[in-house]
C-alpha cells in the first residue's frame, strides 16, 4: 500500500462554498474524499479511452426468458469469454422479465464487443455496460 | 403481452448502408431489432430523467475493504433501503479491492440519492448507477 | 469578485501521480486549476438536473438545407424563443450540409424543450444541447 | 443525392405508443424521422469513438476575461490549429463571463486535444466538446 502526500490548493470562496454544500447533500464527509472522487473519475474515464488497458466493468442486461433461444445464446456467448467473466447474478422481475448483470474484466476492446453482442440479442430488451475499474491503480 | 405492429420507414440509401455494416459488427441479426433497441434507449433514457417513475437500476462499487469502517457503512446504508434492493453481488478483485453489484429499484430520485451516498462514502474507490428498466413497459 | 481559499487534501502517492501523468497531457499548468475543473464540472451537471435553475447553453445542428422549408421552420421556432436566444453562427460545411450553432440561456427545461424541437425538425441530421453555465456562480 | 429505400420493421404495440407518445412530445412529425434520428445518432457516436474518422464538433468554453493572460493563450492555441477551425462566436455575459464557441473539424483526436488544451488554459471556468458531423455520410 502506498503513502499520503498531502498539499495545497486554492479555490475561490463562492466555487468553495457551493462545492460544501453539494458533496454534504451527496453524503461526503469531507472535501478531500470528495476530491479524490472527482479524481478516480476521471482517471477511469481515461483509462476506457484506451481499447488495450485492462478494465473491469458490468454488463446490465433486461430480457424476456420466454422470447425462444435467447437464455441459450446469452449463455452461449458468454461460455466463449469465460476468462472474462467473474460472475453473474440474476433476478427475476416479473413473469416476463429477467435482469441479468455479468461481471466483466479484460481489454476494454473485447469488454465492449462481447456486451455489444450480449446486447443485440433478439429478446434482450435493453442492455447497458458500466465501466469501473480493478482499482488497484486506484489506491 | 402485447401484439406487433408492422410499419414502414424510409431511409435514404448511404444512410442505412452505414448502419447495416456498424448493426452486423455489433451483432444484430436484423435492422428491426436493431431499431427496436435504438427505442427502447430512447425510452429508457426519457424514463429516468422523470424523477417520480419507478426504475431499476445496479450500483457498482470498488473499494478497499481494508479502509476501517467501510463495510459496516456499506451494509448500515443498505440496510435502510432494504425494500429498494434486489441483490448484491461481491467479487475479491485482488488483496484490497473488492467490486459490489446492488441491484436496486424504486423510484429514480430514491435510487439515485442511494447511489450518491454509497459512492461517497471513504474507502469507495469508484461507483456507477446504470440505470435500466423494469422491462415491463418495454414489452 | 471573490476571495481565494486554500485549504490541504490528503491524496494516495500512486493516484496523485496517474493524475499528475494525465493532466500534464491535457495541458493543465498545475493541480489546483485541474482541480477547480473537476468542481466545476460537477456543479454545472448538477444544475443542469435542477430543471429550474437559469442555464445556459449551445445547440449545435446540422442540416441539408436543400429540404424543403427547414431553413424557414429552424427560424421559426427561434423567434418564438428569442429572449432564449444570444446569438446564432451559421458554416457551410458543403453543397447540402450546414451546421448551425445557437447559443442559448435560460430555465433547464425550456431550453431543453427548445433544442427537442429544433433537432426533430425534418432535414435536421443532427444535434446536440451542450450544458454550460452563466459563469457568475463559478467565480 | 443519394435514394431512399423503403423497409418494414415488427415493434410491440405497447413499445410503439410509448415511443409514438415520447415522440410527439419532443416535435416530431412522424415515426420515420424520429427513428432516422435515432440511427443517425448512433453512428456519430461511433465514428467519434475511431480516433481517425474526419468529425466536425463544438468546443463551448466560459472563462473570465479578467484573468491576466487567458485571451492572448487562447487565441495563439487556436492559431496554431486553424485548418482545424471554421468560426468562432464570443457572447458577453456578463461584466466578467464570456462564452466562445469554436467549430472545428479534423481527424478525432485532433480535435480532442485541441479541445483538452483549451479548456485546461487558466481562467476557463468551464468547457466541454460537443460531437456532431460532417453530415456527408449522413444523407
Amino acid at each position: 500500500m502506498s503513502n499520503l502526500t498531502r498539499f495545497g490548493i486554492s479555490i475561490d470562496d463562492e466555487l468553495l462554498h457551493s462545492f460544501d454544500q453539494l458533496i454534504k447533500n451527496a453524503g461526503y464527509q469531507n472535501r478531500s474524499e470528495a476530491i479524490r472522487d472527482l479524481i478516480r473519475n476521471y482517471l477511469v474515464q481515461r483509462q476506457w479511452e484506451d481499447s488495450q488497458s485492462s478494465v473491469v466493468g458490468t454488463i446490465t442486461l433486461v430480457y424476456d426468458h420466454h422470447v425462444p433461444g435467447v437464455e441459450h445464446k446469452l449463455t452461449h456467448q458468454q461460455h466463449e469469454h469465460t476468462a472474462h467473466i467473474y460472475a453473474n447474478t440474476h433476478v427475476h422481475l416479473d413473469q416476463h422479465n429477467c435482469l441479468e448483470v455479468i461481471i466483466v474484466k479484460g481489454p476494454a476492446q473485447t469488454i465492449r464487443s462481447l456486451a455489444d453482442r450480449l446486447i443485440a440479442q433478439r429478446g434482450v430488451k435493453h442492455g447497458n455496460l458500466t465501466c469501473t475499474t480493478t482499482g488497484a491503480a486506484l489506491a
